[in-house]
């Protein structure tokens, strides 16, 4: 016999998911209605307006789509993409790369422009590469690189974009609440994002804005979207307004009212205000960082302030500090992926994991796990400077 | 500002989703983890385990999806199935014509066998269709439609693939837990459910079972899988084993809380006593409707204990008996879909919904909205005959 899970109460401070906060879990278990109740209709609604808000966005079709930020990411790629389309990707890190694999598979062409890991997007590549393929159906890149902490210019991308006639993509899966997501400023095409980032909902929901420029794309496609399920086509049926909803899939009850709550919470706080928040929180932590000796792989320029890259110190078992962060601290950081494998640490502030608390226990347990492998930090040093922020 | 939602508490009798357990809520609501995780990946493998118990299968690659069951229902053919293949789908109601659409988004042809809305698919047309089409692919049916309430013969369908060299994927989203599923000895290919129907939990997860046979299709296939998020060869990178695990995407972690506490909750009761508590709860719920003197537009013989589709009596408006039973009952019951849009009720007794208060509170509460409306009924009847079943 299989017994109940009970978890381990961690404190996330990884690449995502992030803390989640009681009222979000409170929300997340309240008794479950039906799909088309008109009391859900009536949330779905408020749902809408409150990712609106959210996405800086007067977008209509602006949705929570029912599965993980990839989902959201391969809706905006089948719906915009068809065969036979060039689609120009820009590629600095992980995600990058899922979009190549996304263009692919839509059976269109990606033309890549890469970049380094821990680089930001360069605008004049993209200028070039857009010069050189006049007919290009999209530009799709990552604002913010959750595989290595940098953000790209994403205003002058879109502009870019707009300029030479292409819709514009945009990944915002770890910027969304934490750093400005300006899709009606920016002039953005297709905007998509994850729950369990800086919106600190349970992950499982996508939340996507799609201007009223691409939808008209997404109407009038020579064929139908390869995915039935994915196809905003059907899907609007049900997201199109109170009282004509028509059936398309059973939609998540519950974790819809976990993402309900959670942009309740940031309404409250105030979009603003939370950007100021993760910044305020990253001025601390780096203070904190640089006090004891490590030091960040992203210029300050264009790092995220809610996802640190710290270098691993040279001769420091980069897996056995994140083991004993999580089995002693309960803490929970992240590992470097692809080109970054076994050299950084990945340590998120994002939405309720953005908080001094967070700072200063992540400072004091790495310098604990630092200490005991030998490794060469400045003792004592960490919490001192970041307190001098946090006040 | 938004407030928070507090839906109102409901009685779920429709098609699903059905009345989720406290026991299921409260593990939704646990804290959040990581989905690299340790104990995370101890709970995955518990899961698997449990599914396996609930498919009747010894299959490795057994898996909860992220996504409704229709991403389950997506991943089965997308997988399985590739441009240019042809297909026998087998359509007596609306999920077969989804089946149909898959098909035809994976660019391959659909050979149908059309059975009418409320009967069940006929396997001497099957057999005779998989003659005339020496070269299929695959055989796809839905064991339990949940537009008609009809359960079809899947032992004999699988059978008679098996023959043919066909692969067989078998839509079992309303009977898993319900009725038997069983899938080693159907010799069944690809069978998916989902969270929401017998098992009681909220919607949004998608159990899926693929047999060794189809495994190798998957890997051997010639073309890369159209859906990046559904292609079971990354995604088995994740769920292949603890410690091996892969980045993929990021897993729905609380609602995976909550299917693996339902799992444990079935494993509990133990299969066959579910299937049994099914069957006698329809049994009440017919006693009683036949006394009040409704019927069902199913033949016995094939009719689906766990969903029942109820004539709606000549000159009774169904939608308002449905309102009534929200409005004053907080009871959810489902309306006809398709060709039976208007012309019945679905009432579902699904997991936590098949239970004698269920059946005694939908009784008195459709003869109270029967009675309002003048409609012909035998007052005080159901009650009575239901009673003298439920003891």
């Amino acid at each position: 016999m299989t017994s109940s899970f009970n978890p381990p109460v961690r404190r996330l401070m990884g690449p995502g998911p992030s803390d989640v906060h009681p009222r979000v879990l409170g929300a997340l278990a309240r008794p479950t209605i039906g799909h088309l109740d008109p009391e859900f209709s009536r949330m779905m609604e408020e749902i809408k307006d409150l990712l609106r808000y959210a996405f800086r966005t007067k977008n209509s079709l602006t949705i929570p789509v029912s599965g993980p930020g990839s989902v959201g990411m391969e809706t905006c790629f089948v719906n915009l993409i068809e065969a036979g389309d060039t689609v120009i990707v820009c590629q600095n890190g992980a995600f990058g790369g899922r979009m190549k694999e996304n263009v692919e598979r839509c059976g269109a062409t990606a033309v890549m422009v890469m970049d380094g890991w821990g680089k930001p997007v360069d605008i004049e590549k993209v200028g070039d590469v857009l010069k050189a393929n006049p007919g290009a159906k999209a530009v799709a890149f990552v604002h913010a690189e959750t595989s290595t902490g940098v953000q790209s210019d994403a205003a002058a991308i879109c502009a870019l974009a707009q300029e030479h006639g292409a819709l514009s993509i945009v990944d915002a899966v770890t910027s969304l609440g934490g750093t400005p997501v300006l899709t009606d400023e920016w002039g953005a095409d297709a905007v998509y994002s994850g729950s369990q980032k800086c919106l600190s909902c349970m992950p499982g929901i996508s939340p996507v804005t799609i201007s009223d420029k691409a939808a008209d794309v997404v109407r009038s496609r020579n064929h139908k979207v390869q995915s039935w399920f994915m196809d905003l086509n059907l899907v609007m049926g049900y997201w199109s307004g109170e009282g004509a909803r028509v059936y398309h899939h059973t939609a998540p009850i519950n974790p819809l009212y976990a993402i309900h709550e959670a942009l309740v919470m940031l309404q409250e706080e105030g979009l603003e205000e939370a950007w100021a928040r993760h910044a305020a929180m990253h001025t601390a932590l780096r203070a904190g960082i640089e006090a004891m000796g490590l030091s960040f792989i992203v210029d300050e320029d264009c790092r995220l302030p809610q996802l640190n890259t710290i270098a691993v110190p040279e001769g420091v078992d980069e897996a056995a500090v994140r083991g004993a962060l999580l089995t002693r601290y309960n803490l929970e950081i992240g590992a470097g992926l692809g080109d970054l494998a076994g050299k950084v640490w990945r340590v998120g502030l994002m939405g309720q994991s953005a908080t001094g608390e967070h700072v200063t226990l992540f400072l004091s347990a790495i310098e604990d796990a630092l200490a005991e492998q030998g490794a060469a930090i400045n003792a004592g040093a960490a919490l001192p400077a970041a307190r001098a922020i946090l006040g």
